[in-house]
Order: C-alpha cells, then sequence, then structure tokens
C-alpha cells in the first residue's frame, strides 16, 4: 500500500487509549491533530490484517465460497479469504486460506492489489490475489466454519455483479482488477 | 440488499448485549447457533449505513475526492461518501453529500448497486450510486472535514487501479460496476 502524505489534509496522533478488547475486535480511541490545529477524536477498530483470493479455473471460470455473514444477516457469495495469523506472509495466508476453505492448491498465486476496506473507522488491509493453475484436494474448513463452493464463468459474474447477487466489496475490488487487467500477461 | 437464506449455512441469533459504546462505534456481542446446534459468539459493529457517489462529468471523467484516512495512515482517493442520518432516503443522502464534498449538483443520480464493506465484523451497507448531469457550485465542507476534489479519465482511472494508486474499497466496488455496465442505457 502507497502511503500519500499531503501537510493541508494530514491528520497527527497525539495520544492513544483502549476503548474495548473482545475477543475479535479491539477499538483504540486516538486524540488527533487536524490540519487547522484543532484535536478531534478517531475511534478505530484494529485489525490484523486478511486475504483474499480469486481462484481461476482452466476453463476462465471464478471460483467462490457461500458463507452466512452473521452481521449482515444473509449469506454471501465471496472469494475465499481470511485473516493474517500473526508475522504470517500473504502470500503464505492466501494459500492457506485457499486450501482451508475450497480444497484447491494453486500452482500460481499472483498479487493482485491491496485494499482498506472501511477506512473511516478500521486499519484493515484486505492484500488480493489471483490463483490460478488450480488442482482440487480436500477442503478442510474448520469443525465450526460452513461454507459451499460455487463456481461461474466470467460472463455470469459480471450478470450476478449487474443484479447485486454479488455485493461483497472485497469481492467486487478483486473482480474490477481481473476485468480491466491484461490476462495475457498472466 | 438481497438476503439469501440457506438452512445449512444459516445462523440464529439466541441473545444480544452491548460491549462498548462510542461517539461513533458500538459494539455488540451476539450469541449465535450455528448449523452444527453448537453455541458461538460474534462481535459486531453497528452502523447507520453510508453511501457512496461515483460522479461522471461530461467528457467522461470521474471525480474523486483526496482525504486523510487517519485508521490506515494516508491520504485516499475515493468517491465521495457519506453516513445516512437517521431515517434519511439514500439517495437524499447522495445529493447531500456530492454537494457538500465536492460542490457539483447532480441532475442524474442513478443506484448502480449496494455493497457490504465488511461482513465478517460490520453491518455497514453502502448504496453506490453515479451521478451525471453535473453543475458545479461551492463545496461546503464541514469545518473539520479536509478534501481536495481531483478529476481523471476513465484510462487514467484504470491505470492507478493497477498500479495501487486507488485502493479504498467502495470506490473500487463503484468503478467495477461503472465499467462493466452498459452506460449507453444511461
Amino acid at each position: 500500500m502507497k502511503k500519500i502524505q499531503q501537510a493541508n489534509l494530514d491528520e497527527i496522533s497525539i495520544a492513544s487509549r483502549v476503548g474495548f478488547t473482545g475477543k475479535l475486535l479491539k477499538v483504540k480511541i486516538d486524540t488527533v491533530k487536524l490540519p487547522n490545529g484543532k484535536m478531534a477524536e478517531r475511534e478505530i477498530i484494529n485489525h490484523p490484517g486478511a486475504v483474499g483470493i480469486l481462484p481461476i479455473l482452466e476453463d476462465g471460470s471464478m471460483v467462490f465460497v457461500k458463507q452466512y455473514r452473521y452481521p449482515v444477516g444473509t449469506v454471501l457469495y465471496e472469494i475465499p479469504a481470511g485473516k493474517l495469523d500473526a508475522g504470517e506472509d500473504p502470500v503464505v495466508c492466501a494459500a492457506r486460506e485457499l486450501s482451508e476453505e475450497t480444497g484447491y492448491r494453486a500452482r500460481k498465486l499472483r498479487h493482485m492489489t491491496s485494499i482498506v476496506t472501511t477506512p473511516g473507522f478500521t486499519d484493515e488491509i484486505i492484500h488480493l490475489y489471483m490463483a490460478t493453475g488450480l488442482k482440487q484436494e480436500a477442503q478442510h474448513t474448520d469443525e465450526d466454519e460452513f461454507i459451499d463452493i460455487v463456481a461461474f464463468s466470467p460472463e455470469q459474474v459480471k450478470k450476478m455483479v449487474l443484479e447485486e447477487d454479488i455485493f461483497d466489496a472485497k469481492t467486487l475490488a478483486a473482480l474490477l482488477f481481473y476485468y480491466i487487467s491484461d490476462k495475457t500477461v498472466n
């Protein structure tokens, strides 16, 4: 991720305290100095970072996971994804999550881009990869993870985006990169 | 947003309590029943929902805001966006935020799609609009909001996505919809 600094826009950290510590989420409350010299508070969810993988099969179709997402109360179509373990290299995490969630092993994992999901209140970054040269092995999700695997052609996927059947942000970001990038270079 | 229910994937809410209440963020801790009958806890950030607007000028170029985002420590290129006021219609919010952040008034606001940003831990939904028929009036941000306005051609924007200069998830989602949709229908 490129960091852009620009004096007329930057905020400077003055102080930081912990507001909440859960099993998954940690809320920090920071005091910052605004470009006009005034102080303001920022509430931030700390996140370890994550990866998302767009798996492309030999025939060009794309693999998605279907998973119930409790916070939004619906089953979603998403690219396989997961959080980084402490100190884990994103590409290692991508290979691990792809294998755990879908059972596919990839001969090639190409970094597409790294995105910020909700920069207003979390530091979460998701590193996005395209996975090709896929070989099906066994899916091995955690005992309490419930995931269906589905595959669609690029044309079907476009239709699903336009009809709001696919509406997960990281998934749409990966698809944008896929559709506008030069696939012949892969 | 279409809600998909599927018995082998769904989680059912059993109990809910408040873990943290800040000025911006509220953390809920819910107990849920998994498809295998086991119980689990889910930590969720409650969010009022938001809108994002992709403004397209007469010559086809797109308008972005440059804004420092403290949680990720960098200035970002984003589409204009903002939170819904209580009870506010998303399209009204879109017109308001577009005007406040960029000074543009739109003759036409077309709903593209509505996305979930981080379905693992927040209920945030962002309604995405394409704004056309733009007329420049005066930008009128809040006193403590610092925003630069920039515009790029669709080809420049593609390059900026591929080179990781644009990496905000809602912005990439709006761009995907723009590039794959039939612009002649607009």
